[in-house]
């Protein structure tokens, strides 16, 4: 990496542009305005740079400041909000509301992820509907960590913050589950909260900015889910 | 719980005294000299007060703050060293270090628990052989980690903190490792570093009270294991 003069940074993502942990990172820079320089990785092969810079998990995205690796994307995140700390703070300030937001962000990795994200993306069948009542119930949990908001519009409260972005990500996949689910997710009589809760989101630069069209990710989904099941 | 007056606070914990997570959060209030009642969870059946302060996971440990659930062993880990930051700081106050600690004690959890910890408590032949295999590879990542503090005791630098404590509870665990896995962990040829840290914690207040005897783990561990595994 060149040399930098004082007060210069430089700032890298290693990213895919599908994946919704890529997106939280850029979201959060975006939200900080912090400049960066993006670099597309297909993960086949993955590229030297990635293996070096994440040589445990091999995974993006990857943060790279000034030549320093940062990995996971939650881990990023919070890196992000103390790195460049005096504009939009993303972390509640209170102790008690920063482990509730990293309790439901890490909820969505371990759970939302595994058991409703990947239960739909990559399954058929009787495991097919498990995925999506998996979507249901734990929407449904959002949904109820929405309303204690009392009607604050973010997870973060009047800021959109660390949670908000954990989350919205996975607005852009939606269609995807709907398609390979052969439903639709009931948002307005089930979760009119988590729906208001997107729609604002999706006016932000930032989130605009960002987020790939639904239709584009379903485009490189299906090829993708065909990995996984025979029947379709 | 009972009304407290101005001032005074309620600190619960619920607790498996064998528990690695469960004994994190234990040393973290020790270490930060906070007062609390501790809660045995037998997890057989799950209490209903576990059920009601950590109805996602329904897992050991909760803290219960004035009545307020915190969960996941990490998460509370942070919140303990946010709700009382006048002594011992337990994070690194610098944001790349915080990143760095967080990405360790994040593969703690996902890969360590799993593939080394797991990977010998519950399997035989082939697969317990992979679950050595995996302890010894991760254990090197993390002598590697601790010679990068460049000859500071603790992977919190000069101070016992944050990942330090998030590792320690396996300390108790590793006799167990070795009896089910027929070997011996090469500490000395292998890992010296890891070695001399672990035995610097136990000379600790805190990690002493909190650590049970090895035997006692390998009693409770002996029957549990043989849910998984057929041959012994």
């Amino acid at each position: 990496m060149a040399k930098m003069g004082q007060g210069e940074e430089q700032v890298n993502v290693l990213s895919l542009w599908v994946s919704p942990f890529s997106m939280r990172v850029l979201i959060g820079l975006e939200e900080k305005g912090v400049r960066y320089e993006y670099q597309e990785e297909n993960l086949d092969p993955k590229s030297e740079l990635l293996l070096q810079m994440n040589p445990i998990h091999k995974t993006v995205p990857v943060l790279i400041h000034n030549g320093k690796p940062v990995n996971e994307s939650l881990i990023i995140l919070e890196y992000i909000d103390e790195a460049w700390p005096t504009s939009n703070p993303l972390m509640p300030s209170n102790p008690y509301d920063r482990a509730v937001v990293r309790f439901w962000a890490d909820f969505l990795n371990k759970k939302f992820f595994e058991d409703a994200f990947y239960g739909i993306l990559k399954t058929e069948g009787e495991a097919l509907e498990e995925g999506k009542r998996y979507m249901l119930k734990y929407l449904g949990y959002l949904e109820g960590e929405l309303s204690a908001r009392r009607g604050k519009p973010y997870f973060g409260g009047e800021q959109f913050g660390y949670l908000d972005i954990a989350f919205i990500p996975y607005a852009c996949w939606f269609h995807s589950f709907e398609t390979f689910g052969k439903w639709k997710i009931p948002w307005e009589s089930e979760f009119p909260r988590l729906q208001q809760w997107m729609k604002k989101c999706m006016r932000r630069e930032s989130v605009k900015k960002i987020l790939p069209d639904p239709l584009k990710v379903l485009e490189y989904a299906t090829p993708f889910r065909k990995k996984f099941v025979t029947s379709e």
